[in-house]
């Protein structure tokens, strides 16, 4: 396990790359770095649950719509089968998810939240709430709503590019 | 393994997401979700030379930094040790890198890249950098540094946070 001074010397470590060592590097690379940035803050307030960063997305995918079947879950969530089934398989154990068949149609498992399940969103998404702020703290709003929309273009222009296809760009 | 359809499928499942079903979901959330599509837009174009995603964060180190220790490598990719290990295996196989201990230190194996490895820089990067381009078409410089400058503060005030103290560490 990744203790809490290991998680900040991380993020310390990742504020002074942009700081000092490469401030010009990849945009690219600095959102990803704010995405790791958060998620260690995240994980340092969910660990005190016994929830790991990996539950937490499955768990938030379920909260908004139970009973998807594991192949489901693992393209929402964007990441490969195993992965999803090693973790369905620990929340399980959690007594957090349940799997079963839907009548009527015995080819797949479905993944069910507990009652236990369904009650850490109350608890967790807070969390996720406070990171968010604090991330964002300092930031007007008008920022943030132009950070929003970066954002969003920046999402939009890869989802064109594959569109359009790899190879023969045209550019 | 993921084939490139359904890599362009999540990447519009992702826009859909902030189009449709949620735009006003939270900024951290989309910070995420930024990172990635990036990811997988890389992913695509990191497949024919056969490094995997995971590959690439290690590679990158190394690129700057050659003969880490494996926990260094940990450490900095931000991952744990034995993802850095089963990763550092593939690609000593691959003959991308290789582990020796450093003379007159018997203690830790350090990692070096091979000149295959070395040499893979200059046909990765731009890859990477295309994607970034990709990423910032339609971004003016003005909002591309307000986008910098507003990402740049959510690491600091994230690592702010942590220095603050969650509870007491004091460690």
């Amino acid at each position: 396990m990744t203790s809490p001074s290991q998680l900040a010397n991380d993020t310390h470590q990742l504020l002074k790359h942009w700081r000092e060592s490469v401030p010009d590097d990849r945009l690219a690379h600095l959102v990803r770095d704010v995405a790791r940035a958060q998620m260690r803050a995240l994980q340092q307030r969910l660990a005190p649950f016994g929830v790991s960063f990996g539950h937490w997305t499955f768990l938030r995918i379920l909260w908004i719509r139970d009973g998807l079947t594991q192949k489901e879950l693992s393209d929402l969530a964007g990441v490969m089968e195993p992965t999803t089934f090693s973790a369905v398989k620990a929340m399980e154990t959690m007594g957090l998810i349940e799997r079963r068949q839907r009548e009527g149609n015995r080819k797949n498992m479905h993944v069910f939240l507990t009652p236990a399940g369904r009650a850490l969103e109350k608890k967790l998404v807070p969390l996720a709430e406070e990171v968010n702020h604090i991330s964002m703290r300092g930031l007007s709003d008008k920022a943030a709503a132009t950070l929003r929309k970066s954002l969003l273009s920046m999402i939009e222009n890869l989802a064109a590019e594959e569109s359009g296809g790899l190879g023969d760009e045209g550019e």
